[in-house]
Order: C-alpha cells, then structure tokens, then sequence
C-alpha cells in the first residue's frame, strides 16, 4: 500500500523517517513524485491544489496533516465520499494547550504592560488578581479546545466553554449553541478561539461580539484568520473595548508587511506557530488511523462532512 | 489581643478590612500607629526596621507578610525565641505558579525570538520542541517550587527539582543536596530558582553553576536577587552558555537605571511582581496560624531558625 506525503510547508526530512518507521508496510511517497497515482491509498495532506486529490483514482482516504480541514474542503472537487480525518495526535494538542495557557497568562499576568514599563525602565506593580477572579472562555471544546480548557482549570482560572453542541468538561462551565452565547461572552475576560472554520463560524469575531465582552477583554485567536473581521478587533483595541490581542492566525498568511499588527502595541503577532503537528507522535497516529480505516473503524478526528469538521 | 500590620510597601487600604474579617477578635493596628507597644501581641510584617521587633515587649509571634523571610532574619535584634511563620496562602502560592508556568512556556516557545521577529516584521517559523523533550529544573521544593513543578509535570514537561532534603512528588524527578546538584543541572534546560535564601543558597547562581547546564539553556529567577551573580549571568548570556533569563527578582530594588539588565535583548525584566500575596486569602492563612499557635500547634510555615527558613 502506498501513502502520499503531500505538503510544501512541512519538511520531508523529518516526516519521512517518522513515517517509514510507524508503517513499516506502507510505501511512503513524497509530493509531488507520487509515481503511478492509481497506486495512492492514502494521502496525509496540507493545503493540495484543488483537483489533486480527485485526480487519485483508488484513494481510500484522506489524512489531514494539521488539526483544521478547511485547506481540504474548499477543494469544489474534494472526494467528498471518502474518509476525511483531521490530525488528532499527542504533540499537536500539547503545543496548542502550551500556547493557549502561555498567551492567557501573558495577558492576565499584564505583561505587555510590564514589557513596555521594561523598555522605559520603570519599576512599578500592577494590583494582583487572582486566578479564580480572572473568567476565561474557551469557544470550541473538540480535541484542543478541551484539552487547553481543562488546563486552564487546573492552574485555577474560572473557565467556562461555549461549543456547538454541550460537551461536559470537569471544572468548566459549558455553554452550547447560538442561544447561550451572550451569557458566555459576558462573563469573559480572556477569549480564546479555537472554532473549527464552517460557514457558520467564519467571521464569528466581530464588533457585535467584541461589544458583548466586558470592557477590556483579550482575545487570543488560535483558530482561523477567517474567524476574524480585523478592521473590527482594530477598531475595539481603539475604543478600549478590547485591551490586547494575540493572534496567530490571518486572513492573508504570511502576513503583509503593511498589516497595522504587526507594529500594534497591544496585539503579540506569531506566525501560525501555536501548535505545530510533530511527525514522531503524529506518525503514530496516522498508521492507527489508517489501520482502524482498513478494519472498518471510526478513527479520531474523522471529520463528518456534513457539519463541516 | 492585637495585631500590627507593619509594612511600607502593602496598602492597609486592602489589608486591613481583610484582616478585621478574618479576626473580628483582634484589635487591628496599622504601622506606625501602634499605640501602646505593650498591647501588640503579633506582627505581621514586611521589612520592619532593625530593632523593631525587639522592642515589643509582649509579642508572641511574627508572621511574614511574604513567603520569603530574609527581610526578618537580616535583623540582629530579631527575637529569635519567638515563632516566626512566614505567609502560606492560595493567592501566593497561584501567582507564583502563574508566573513560573508562564516563564517557562515564553523561553519553551522562544517567545523573545518571535517578539524580535514581529518588531521586523518576519513571518518564519521555528522547529517544535515536544514539552516531553523540554527538561524544566526547580531549584527549591518548598510550598512555592512544589505546586510550581507539579504544575509544570501536568503541562508535559520532563521535570526536575533539586532541594536541600530530599522531596517526592508525582512527576517530578527529585534530585537532593550538594552531592546531585550537577546530576540535576546536566539535564535542565530552563532551570527556575524558587529557593529561600540562606547563607548556603545566597550567589548560588554563578558561572559555575551555568557551566554545568546545557548550551543554550534559560535560567528563570524569582527566589531573591542575592540567589544570583548579576555579572555571571551577564557573561553567560554574552558567550551563549545561557539563550535567555527571566529575572523578577535583584540586589538592589528598585532596579537601578543603569543596570544593564533593563535594556537586555535576551533578558525579562519584571518588578518583584511574580507572586503577590492577596489580602483577602491571606488574612484567612492568618487568623489560621494565629489560632494554630494560640492552641499550641505548629502552623503552615512555621519557620526553623536553625536552617535558615
């Protein structure tokens, strides 16, 4: 059996030996010298030009490299009949939670403030708060989401999560559905995106919501630059409104040198960067996929096309 | 009986109606005003001048505002007979994890490097570190180090902490005294200090100590300023033995203007602001150990002179 390693952004030297080594039956190729493409059963996929996938006669399914699919579902001509797994795997969701429980104590802690009170050499304490007085929502409870809200619990912060449908979280209060969100928003200090991109969360973050957080929230989005209309967190970062901002994500990535975040006091800019699929752990979790596929399984993250995650 | 509340740097504004909730009983008095000095049964205090303590006839008992209590035992005059508890409360013990745990994730993550990257405008991602692959070491296992490391163990690392007498706890390696100091440094690439200073503990942090860690390592300092050799750590950051450091803590604070430290490329400057005791939990922790000693117990934090904390 042969699986394709399709990407132009993460490097073969590394995932190649990882991927060999977990499947050890398999003929790993690397994009774009597939060979014969009616030998391809699998693809492990980031961001294929439309069409390719379609283009593979005999794929069985279709492995996504990174946690998000909408790379893969705004393909028109995506094999919509095949499986469709998103990464779930070990390094990815610890990097995310890494990322989450830094940047929400970044803010909570006020570090941009102490950072600028560095660069003027001033010696001056903020008003401690504790963290059960900080409330901190999580929006999105799947595999990252849960994890970095349960962590966020445990260093003592008052959570509460808001999904589309109710999950049951220890030590997080759970919101569900478009009925519940007002009551999320308005008891969140510190938002944290980590929304699938659908139809219906695209754009989600905007001046209407930015209007239902207390006054001076942070937002960190770690889902999609797509979840964000950015003239509106620009425009809520100028009215006080919002005090900070970390975002990894963009609607146009990398991001363009005239994009005022990069030079905004308030806004922590990264790459997309927050969590990073590691090919050892998630090589594992790949050939665990596949192997649960071909004994008719239901592997983790298989993806129902039709919520559209 | 009653309590003075002796400090310069702590609002009574806060404390005082905390601590008249916490012990309705007490006669609360607030430094200087302490009226008859026969009447002051405790002190809780913070940096009180040389002489002071010595100079209450009755006093049964000093409790330290702070979880450190050098800047008791630096008096000569100190009543040594009596019980000296230094503060055990929630609100310290969070924001001190807080911090750490935060600290730790910013030189994990390489945030220094990706905050120069965002001053430059430069969209460049840097290899993933698991945080199985990430070896944490803290120096000091006490009340603070302890919840710190354990902390620091649910977030994935691979951590280690090093104490006078040897400590258990879950996830944690635990390394003891002089003889497994190396042992423990060897395998510490960001080492957090969160020990009490001592006469054995005091300039710990020197070129010595950095030789023995990893190339590239990060050093995280929130014990006391006098842990470290301020120059040494300077020239370590210069040869690259050390990448980066987190200093909330110095010899001299305020921060002088001059010191170097301020304008530090690799280096976080904070103002003593890693944990900051919270009046309302804490007056609880001392109506606790008041009542603990009136009983004839031992409270949290009772100090022992003999070791020096």
């Amino acid at each position: 059996m042969a699986l394709l390693f399709q990407s132009d952004l993460d490097r073969p030297a590394t995932w190649v030996p990882a991927l060999r080594k977990a499947l050890p039956d398999h003929d790993i190729r690397v994009w774009p010298d597939l060979g014969d493409p009616a030998e391809i059963d699998y693809v492990l996929a980031w961001k294929p030009p439309a069409g390719f996938l379609a283009s593979l006669p005999n794929l069985k399914a279709v492995l996504s490299i990174g946690a998000g699919i909408d790379h893969l579902t705004r393909d028109p001509d995506l094999p919509r009949h095949l499986p469709l797994v998103r990464m779930v795997e070990p390094g990815l969701t610890a990097g995310m939670t890494e990322f989450v429980v830094m940047q929400t104590l970044f803010h909570h802690r006020r570090m941009l403030d102490y950072r600028d009170q560095q660069a003027r050499k001033l010696w001056e304490e903020k008003p401690p708060v504790a963290p059960w007085q900080r409330r901190v929502g999580v929006m999105g409870l799947g595999e990252l989401g849960a994890d970095a809200a349960t962590h966020l619990a445990h260093l003592r912060f008052d959570v509460a999560g808001w999904s589309r449908t109710r999950r049951a979280l220890e030590g997080v209060r759970c919101f569900a559905g478009a009925a519940e969100l007002s009551a999320f928003l308005a008891r969140t200090d510190i938002l944290i995106c980590l929304l699938p991109l659908t139809e219906a969360t695209e754009s989600l973050l905007n001046a209407e919501l930015f209007a239902q957080l207390p006054e001076g929230a942070s937002v960190i989005n770690v889902g999609r630059g797509e979840h964000l209309v950015e003239a509106d967190l620009l425009a809520a970062l100028e009215s006080g409104r919002l005090d900070s901002a970390t975002l990894d994500v963009f609607r146009s990535e990398p991001l363009p040198a005239d994009s005022p975040f990069w030079s905004h006091p308030r806004v922590v800019v990264t790459p997309h960067i927050a969590s990073m699929t590691i090919p050892e752990t998630a090589a594992v979790a790949v050939a665990k996929a596949i192997a649960t596929l071909e004994a008719g399984g239901t592997p983790p993250g298989l993806v129902d096309l039709g919520r559209g995650y």
